[in-house]
């Protein structure tokens, strides 16, 4: 234990009653493990999209400014008076950010699971990632193969779980193909990934030609751009070659969701079939597990009364599955993990450069092909 | 046999390539029921908000017009080139109309079930009630009480299983309260009555003040009216003290459904709760089973990601419930005929009538309050 130091730094993000985000890197206490927990030495931690919501708490951060004391340094930036209605709850509260992490476990409490992992490099869930030391549960860690680099490991987790969770919910609820929506994301090229090896027919929807270029190069065979003027077409004669009666959405906004159940129904609807004001009776789903775009959901209703849309989220997906499954989901993801489950970073910094303003400019972008790896250690 | 007449009158609804529905009474060929059908004759049908979309094909009714020979009346009205493009699958296709009604079974096939039920007097479902004879599934038919008055069980089917198929889906789903909206209908009173027996916690949504004092009247403990600047917080209140997650909704366009899902969203997560940006985990569900409002559906989403919307009918949750299941409640519903199920119609029409212009603008309001019966052998 002698090589724990009793303080870290950590990253803090808080909303203050005035409407500001303030981002720092606070020093506090080391936390120690209780019984059933591990803390791990955090090496590599992404910034991944669902980190962005808590990090920058939909701050307008084209105004960020750097602020603080040179070893101390902070980062401010104006939330709107909506948004701040929005984010009542934690107000005033300097919270700890981070869904995903790698590193050693260095401590361990007095449990068998904790214990069995003192020592290894693991990936794993913890909250507060974002930070020199992390506590995590052992059901959430994911020891990695002897030798691995912990960056490899880094997103192994979120990113490989949901998209191992789509494919599970699509036999799971008997459907035999899947829709991704900003498919060219890093989740989405390794859903692609994982649906060539098994077989699963996948109809990727993207917004941009270069998104769709990508993907056909890492051999998708069905990619629709939202930005093509036969979008709506292309997607009709993509389903009704796949058969895909399920979509997972990270958009979250706008017409898409109901674009989709459209174009589901029109795929499953002969031409000549006769009328029937209430549709076909093949159940269309579509789960939305983002909020990429914040306007509401419009529905507009020409796929009769067989839907659903819903809310989908990693962690009570893995709640509600058998331990049995669930071992069998991470035993994949240790052994493809650095051919179908790779990530590819394109920036790796320290928990003082993600405040820097340009640099958290460049990661608050969200944009497709870029991703950040926070590496607590440097 | 020799009682039926060779051929029959029977309302039929046509959409034209030019854009007019044309509604008229032809005179046509009375079926022969196969092994597995009945005949019967149809001695009253109720006009149901269900009907209405086939009969009417969404056509501009304020601009109806008269016309046909005295003894073969008709009825047109215009329907607008959006709409049009919609009912493209039945142009030219003169439809029947009427999913339910009542009367005595005159002919029946060889197989067991449908000769059990010759001479009976039945509620049923059909698909061509509105007519003097009409085929039907003997699974499809609920026998009515000696001596019961087919007028009683012309409305047996549709809104009382429906009604008791919104209890069910509840318990199925491990709901324990509910919601509905535009309650104050034929249906809504009835799910009322037996929400009030069954002790089953209901929250009415209504639209108006008098609609409230209706339920209030038949004593409705909760009753929330959107129309009242307070909806959103008398909504709130309501869900908290019934608990109820699960919603029916009639509506089915504008804000409703996310206002429902937001509120209950409100009720689950207590004032101080700490801030999570994935909102509580408690399912919250919405079932949109009509379409009184033709605007797409809007959601804005503040509910987090615990949730569902999704098409709701009376046909598939049928054929998802096992025998001994739908015995139950089709015997309910014959013990509760007159009580708990019993419908009251403001309007007794003949066939013809169904095509006199004011009285076809009065019936295709749809007002809370006014039922119309249509009884074809007048």
């Amino acid at each position: 234990m002698n090589e724990i130091p009793a303080t870290m730094r950590q990253l803090r993000s808080l909303v203050t009653p005035e409407g500001e985000l303030r981002l720092s890197v606070a020093t506090v206490d080391t936390p120690r493990p209780a019984e059933r927990e591990v803390l791990v030495r955090v090496e590599a931690a992404p910034i991944n999209p669902s980190d962005l919501g808590l990090l920058l708490g939909m701050a307008d951060v084209s105004q960020a400014a750097a602020g603080g004391a040179a070893d101390e340094p902070t980062v401010t930036a104006p939330i709107a008076e909506p948004v701040l209605r929005l984010l009542a709850a934690r107000v005033g509260d300097p919270m700890t950010v981070g869904n995903e992490g790698a590193g050693v476990v260095v401590a361990a409490g007095e449990s068998p699971e904790a214990q069995a992992l003192l020592g290894r490099t693991v990936g794993f869930i913890g909250g507060a990632t974002y930070g020199e030391f992390c506590l995590a549960s052992p059901r959430m860690c994911l020891p990695l193969p002897d030798g691995s680099d912990a960056a490899d490991g880094a997103s192994s987790f979120v990113n490989p779980l949901t998209a191992l969770g789509m494919v599970e919910t699509m036999r799971r609820e008997g459907h035999t193909g899947l829709v991704h929506t900003a498919a060219a994301s890093n989740l989405g090229q390794m859903l692609n990934r994982i649906c060539r090896n098994d077989g699963v027919p996948l109809v990727n929807i993207v917004r941009r030609p270069e998104q769709a270029d990508l993907l056909r190069e890492q051999g998708a065979t069905y990619v629709c751009d939202s930005s093509e003027p036969t979008f709506d077409g292309d997607l009709v004669a993509a389903l009704r070659e796949t058969g895909a009666t399920l979509a997972f959405d990270a958009i979250g906004g706008g017409p898409l969701v109901s674009q989709i159940l459209n174009a589901m129904e029109a795929a499953i609807v002969p031409d000549d079939a006769p009328y029937s004001r209430y549709g076909s009776d093949v159940h269309k789903q579509v789960y939305v597990y983002g909020a990429l775009d914040r306007r509401p959901i419009e529905l507009h209703r020409r796929f009769g009364f067989a839907w659903g849309v819903g809310g989908w989220l990693l962690t009570p997906f893995l709640a509600r599955t058998p331990p049995e499954d669930l071992a069998r989901l991470r035993q994949r993801v240790s052994d493809e993990l650095t051919t179908t489950f790779a990530s590819s970073y394109t920036d790796q910094i320290s928990l003082g450069q993600a405040l820097d303003v340009p640099t958290l400019q460049r990661y608050a972008q969200q944009a497709t092909g870029q991703k950040f790896l926070l590496r607590p250690q440097l």
